[in-house]
């Protein structure tokens, strides 16, 4: 059963103080509708990816809410967490649903409100994302623990911090022309370094920040019909890992990404090296080393240096790697964040992106919860 | 591609003051393999249902969390939340992984922890199954919503409190034989109405207890091959439906369970009766004759005077229903319900449970979320 992204939508990611996590969704979901040409009636299913909707908002059975709150009828409506990966597994979800043939069209929905609520608890919630009996009770957060992975990425492959903060500078570069971002200004490699101190070796710039925002796709076993190319899913896959940092062999490297990657290459049928345009997740600079890495996009050890080189930027790599700004200045909306990378990869296999990879065909999008917890890889192409 | 049930198990329901929600579930998931014979190693995907995890305990990525702690490969791992009917959702995903062919084992769990947590807090935690910006605000809690269904059964259809304080009577009698459940004591009609009043008419023995506990179920495609009947999964389905009273048409019928219901008799090419046994979700004791009623069990508006007459219990109906119990015995940690239901409807199956519906070849579980904001209904069948 051949599955396509029909349409999708996000709203504007940063602050949202008007809004809350089920409106947000819906704000979402009704633009990705309306941009497939699909009515509310004719939706066989929805999956709502979310982190903190009940921690901080006290709000669960999200998804039939979100359900009502379309209009939809009494389709299934499902809740997914995964930390920051929950809009990857809601859409992984949604495709398996037209996969296996019990829907026609299914909408998948990440969202998340996180700036109507005090800092001090956000950075708790943030920190659910962890083992609270092992990792939470040594009061490490997240930005300590990515700290750490650059840490052991310098240590182990010479990676540097000039090198980890060309990330930012790159993302940023890209991120200035996407109209729905948080962050559009430019950075230079010293401002990175120069920025306030918060886990070492990462400064503020390093760190991608706390938002509120939805995105939405609709993904349809109908070829669509409309007059820009389709955009086929190829692949759609999710794996685990460790959850904990007690649990973790190798610091530099996800195992819950390579397993997720292995998976959807050999799903799709095609090698990294057929990729022209990826969005990664890119939490903190040194993530984004960390993903090429795993992802076979640039070779182990190596992809500090070949990102400073401009190995996945516009006009110089083969390949683009996060065309939107990625988290670093899209912002990271928790939930939402993963159908926000499949907005983007679907618009530029469309060939209708802010700042558009000449002739992409071949897209993927990587989504990473926890430490590590969870990862999904999707595989878009132009059909 | 059919589906079978190749083991269940669960923790003892109660008080588990030793655990937390992440061992509940690893203890259920390992019995539950154990039971089909399955080594960890061969599970492809797991899904776990919980509610209040982040809630009451600051711990997400409970999937993954699950995963390592049953020492399972990097299979995708994935939290379904639908308040009460979580684990109905967490095993439709396991059957649908299998279905589509991206499983040929699957776990699903169930889990919560709520004897921990003050009860003030559990109070507040159980209201997220509820719209807060609606029904919420208003300060209305669960036995409050039962209460006015309770009231409007009594209003269109005349049943009486004797009649909903017989369900009580039912179950109480049928929890006896169950040594999982929390309750194994016998009550009266009378015992029922002198109990302490908690929302009118309901009084304490017509709620179902705040419980901790965990249960699970492995599905495979391939036939069990143990001396026991091989139990098929013949559907799983379910539907969503208004999540906040202002939103209900009708408080004496919840279109999720409708709608969810239709669709699995279809699936599995049956009627409603051809059932010998089911377990339903009797939350509150009027739930049951809500749910006999929107289930097709027993005729609209009938079903108080008709359980009072023993038509759902052994020796005297056609069909049992809670055979196990129920929740109001077995008692209702929230996230693992919907599992222990399937735990007992695999028993009769088998011809195995703790006391026997003689002759059941088709048994059903129906598992309901927040006000109605979600239903799954599974029919099993000995294969």
């Amino acid at each position: 059963m051949n599955v396509y992204v029909a349409g999708t939508a996000m709203t504007t990611f940063g602050r949202h103080p008007e809004a809350n996590t089920v409106e947000l969704a819906v704000e979402a979901g009704r633009a990705a509708l309306e941009e497939a040409g699909v009515q509310p009636e004719d939706v066989d299913t929805v999956y709502v990816g979310n982190f903190l909707g009940q921690s901080l908002h006290h709000q669960g059975v999200l998804a039939s809410l979100v359900a009502r709150g379309l209009g939809l009828p009494f389709v299934p409506a499902t809740a997914v967490e995964g930390a920051c990966a929950s809009a990857g597994i809601a859409l992984r979800h949604a495709v398996m649903s037209c996969r296996v043939g019990d829907a026609r069209v299914a909408l998948a929905i990440g969202t998340e409100q996180l700036t109507a609520s005090p800092v001090p608890e956000v950075t708790r919630g943030l920190a659910e994302a962890m083992d609270r009996e092992t990792d939470g009770a040594t009061g490490l957060t997240f930005p300590g623990f990515f700290g750490l992975v650059a840490q052991a990425h310098e240590t182990r492959y010479g990676t540097t911090r000039e090198q980890t903060a060309s990330v930012v500078v790159k993302n940023r570069r890209h991120g200035r022309h996407n109209p729905l971002a948080m962050f559009r200004e430019e950075v230079t490699v010293d401002d990175v370094l120069g920025s306030r101190p918060i886990a070492d070796p990462l400064r503020l710039y390093d760190c991608s920040p706390i938002s509120d925002g939805a995105a939405a796709a609709v993904v349809t076993v109908d070829r669509p019909t409309t007059a820009q190319s389709a955009v086929e899913v190829l692949a759609c896959e999710q794996a685990s890992g460790p959850a904990s940092i007690s649990d973790i062999e190798d610091l530099t490297s996800f195992p819950a990404t390579t397993s997720a990657s292995t998976c959807a290459y050999a799903r799709a049928g095609i090698t990294a090296a057929d990729l022209q345009v990826v969005e990664l997740h890119d939490c903190f600079s040194v993530a984004e080393i960390v993903d090429c890495e795993d992802l076979g996009l640039l070779p182990r050890g190596e992809a500090g240096a070949a990102i400073t080189d401009g190995a996945t930027t516009f006009d110089v790599g083969k390949l683009v790697v996060n065309p939107s700004g990625g988290l670093l200045s899209r912002g990271h909306p928790v939930g939402a964040t993963g159908l926000a990378q499949i907005h983007e990869i679907t618009a530029q296999l469309r060939g209708t992106a802010a700042q558009q990879v000449e002739g992409a065909e071949l897209g993927m999008a990587h989504n990473l919860g926890g430490c590590g917890a969870s990862a999904t890889v999707t595989i878009l192409g132009r059909a």
